[in-house]
């Protein structure tokens, strides 16, 4: 791990745990064992560190979605990897999206666009791949932009719920998540009523 | 509305524009028009403010909630109206989910509690309904608690992208869930290689 590297990894956790109003920069170079002027040496101040550590997590998850989405899987493969993927990540990573909701307003403007231009990148991926799915009969013709924000809120909420250790692995949420929204919940007797063509 | 009402209304706008750490006791005797000494007739200060205003908020979604488990609907129709319940209450007070999960560790040890087991009964509702669908036959036996939570979590999502006036109505996003929850994503065409039954 460079320097760098491990600066961004103390300063979050700083920030998770003292919140990122409440932590100095004195109290991260205490936590990376460094003087605080050496510390400047790397880093302008908190909000670049808050800023490097959001644009490092969103660049690490969208290269794995790139990943899939540039794939020859079929849609429906494509999709159930992203889902689960997006599930591990944000079952590994629940203190950055609680520091990514509660304090991005806390970036500069200029920050603050480049953080939503990367995440409607992120979301444009996921997009276009139920509508691969659906241009090539493997998906209904769905409304893209409310499934596709749906899922995603299916997924990111388990920040709020997820305990590592707990009954399921991350993986097997995401295994769940990626069922229910395949096939959904309606028993094969219950579809004669409610087809899913309405 | 109540004095009371009226009140808390004004204290939630205000904890909303001007954040609940730096709303003071006397912005919001302001913004209510009437002298602190009086307010503090009423609430006792700004905890008991934010706990009222999420009670009450989570009394109210619990109350709607109950209504529908507890009619002679069918499970499946009383799933629907569940999510489409939901997602038109977080769409009217998408600031009330913001300030709850922001500020809900301001309150006291004893009021979080309180606000725990409200939300967990409320999620139980929602688990129930689940339960009875399964039970019916009218639902695949999934698991309960990741469904419920993953349904939920599709909901409150919504929170973070919908924006009144948009494209769709509140009651419509929820209706495209609720399909998508119910039917699932894969067309009758592709259903003959991942049945709903594994």
């Amino acid at each position: 791990m460079s320097k760098e590297e491990r600066i961004l990894e103390v300063a979050m956790r700083v920030f998770r745990e003292r919140g990122y109003h409440a932590a100095s920069m004195q109290e991260i170079a205490d936590a990376v064992g460094m003087q605080k002027g050496s510390l400047y040496y790397y880093i302008s101040g908190k909000q670049e560190l808050l800023f490097m550590i959001l644009e490092r997590a969103i660049d690490t998850i969208t290269a794995r979605l790139e990943a899939i989405y540039q794939s020859a899987l079929p849609p429906r493969e494509k999709l159930r990897q992203a889902i689960v993927t997006h599930v591990e990540t944000v079952s590994q990573r629940q203190d950055m999206l609680t520091i990514l909701l509660r304090e991005r307003h806390a970036l500069s403007p200029t920050q603050q666009a480049v953080m939503q231009e990367k995440s409607d990148h992120y979301e444009r991926l996921f997009q276009r791949i139920i509508g691969e799915g659906i241009r090539e009969g493997e998906f209904r013709p769905v409304d893209i932009k409310v499934t596709s924000f749906g899922i995603l809120g299916m997924c990111n909420w388990i920040y709020q719920w997820y305990r590592a250790g707990g009954r399921l692995e991350a993986r097997e949420i995401g295994g769940i998540f990626a069922d229910l929204i395949f096939s959904g919940l309606l028993s094969g007797a219950a579809r004669g009523g409610e087809g899913h063509a309405r």
